[in-house]
């Protein structure tokens, strides 16, 4: 078992909870419940209430950073109070998925880490290592590397067979083992509509997967639990407008924790 | 010569003023001259100075969203503020260096696009053109696409080679000038300490290049300039912290027109 306070956490929330649910968190004013006013007072309390009903269900939550940018400084303000309602047991990985030259990335991370106080994050690989190595020097934080994402486009760059036979992804799972190896921190992002699913599983069996792509984008909760946990059983199975949005009535957090529980019933 | 404002304004900006120059607003308290306060306020005081100085001088300017995002709320209101203290014709390039799935990316685009009313973004590729197109579809901005970055990471995808021999930043240059020709108004980021530069620019020569790496990173801007141009004569050889802090001294401002000056006559 990796000693880092992260991991530990994902696994003893795997195991009291039975769940390996993550609920992204990507506000939506337009979707919100009739009864909440329909401003970012609305959205916080619409935030804080699904924190409450579910917080005891999931294993750790993913604000998706930009749906708060989206709304201005406001929204950023928004994040700041949200993550704050979210208690320390369940980690909160926020998903910028950044990555730049190092004086800029070691920025990134401080907004990340250091302002928001994320414990996890999600990075674009593109430019390499020393793009990604201001995060990994983050000790007690965590990194989850893009590997093969969850939409057609993986098609275009991520898909493509390097000369060595490879496809792109795969060597770039290889590149995060090697980085886990050194820094002791790094996971995955791949996406579990993609059919190379269960290959990806099979040639890594050390990272932790953060898994998009279920609920509103097509993907089955249960087929990604089950393939996608790692050596100690672990995995980050993301849902975030499915579990939100369910519903729009007033007893939307009843409906929410019966959908929730409906996902947990597939793995028990 | 392509009827986009963006564009055209570069042009007219190369024309008058005789420059290349798009100048990086990095901010960072620790470096800026010491009569002015070491805090936002004096942060703000002195990028008020530097575009005052430079703004007839250079012909674009491009803040790195991550040093104001480092900064905190406070910081973001610091952009807020500055983005309006630079003239209409001279553009803003806001570097953020997003892409994400296709309805996280629209909340990008509206945070970098209508929040802070950037008149172009950087954009990093690795998902695929659906995780761009939210980008490229605000017809009247412009998009700067990671194609191969200033720093030595680059080796490690960007530079890998495919299985038809081509190295992938090649590709992705090609597929710029696809994405380029549907929606005309994308560019790429080469950067400009990379031995490929001269051979990149000779297999497109219609693209606008975004040229990192010039000042501390090493790069010469001559060269960069010489051999950067597109077809119309344009290029944006971006420099940051070796116009803006130059000098910590109370004449700051004539030493950075000096300076700037030093590199305008190199293309004279």
């Amino acid at each position: 078992m990796l000693n880092h306070s992260f991991y530990q956490r994902l696994y003893t929330n795997t195991t009291q909870r039975k769940s390996h649910l993550c609920i992204g968190l990507d506000p939506d004013l337009s979707q919100i419940p009739y009864h909440f006013s329909q401003d970012l007072k609305g959205l916080h309390d619409f935030l804080v209430e699904v924190i409450e009903t579910t917080s005891a269900l999931c294993i750790a939550y993913k604000p998706n950073l930009a749906f708060f940018e989206a709304l201005g400084i406001d929204g950023l303000r928004l994040l700041e109070s949200i993550r704050k309602r979210i208690p320390t047991e369940t980690p909160v990985i926020i998903d910028g998925k950044r990555g730049d030259i190092g004086n800029t990335s070691a920025m990134q991370a401080k907004y990340i880490f250091d302002y928001f106080g994320a414990d996890a994050t999600t990075l674009n690989p593109l430019m390499g290592l020393d793009s990604l190595a201001p995060f990994f020097r983050y000790k007690d934080k965590y990194n989850f590397v893009l590997t093969l994402t969850s939409n057609p486009g993986a098609h275009d760059f991520e898909k493509q067979t390097l000369d060595n036979k490879q496809p792109l992804y795969l060597y770039i799972l290889d590149q995060c083992d090697s980085w886990h190896n050194a820094y002791g921190n790094v996971g995955c992002v791949v996406g579990a509509t993609q059919q190379e699913f269960t290959e990806i599983r099979k040639h890594n069996t050390n990272l932790i997967f953060l898994i998009p792509g279920i609920g509103a984008q097509g993907g089955e909760y249960h087929d990604a639990v089950r393939v996608g946990k790692n050596q100690d059983g672990l995995a980050l199975v993301n849902i975030s407008r499915s579990i939100l949005y369910g519903s729009t009535e007033r007893d939307f957090a009843t409906q929410m924790r019966q959908k929730i529980q409906s996902y947990l019933d597939q793995e028990r």
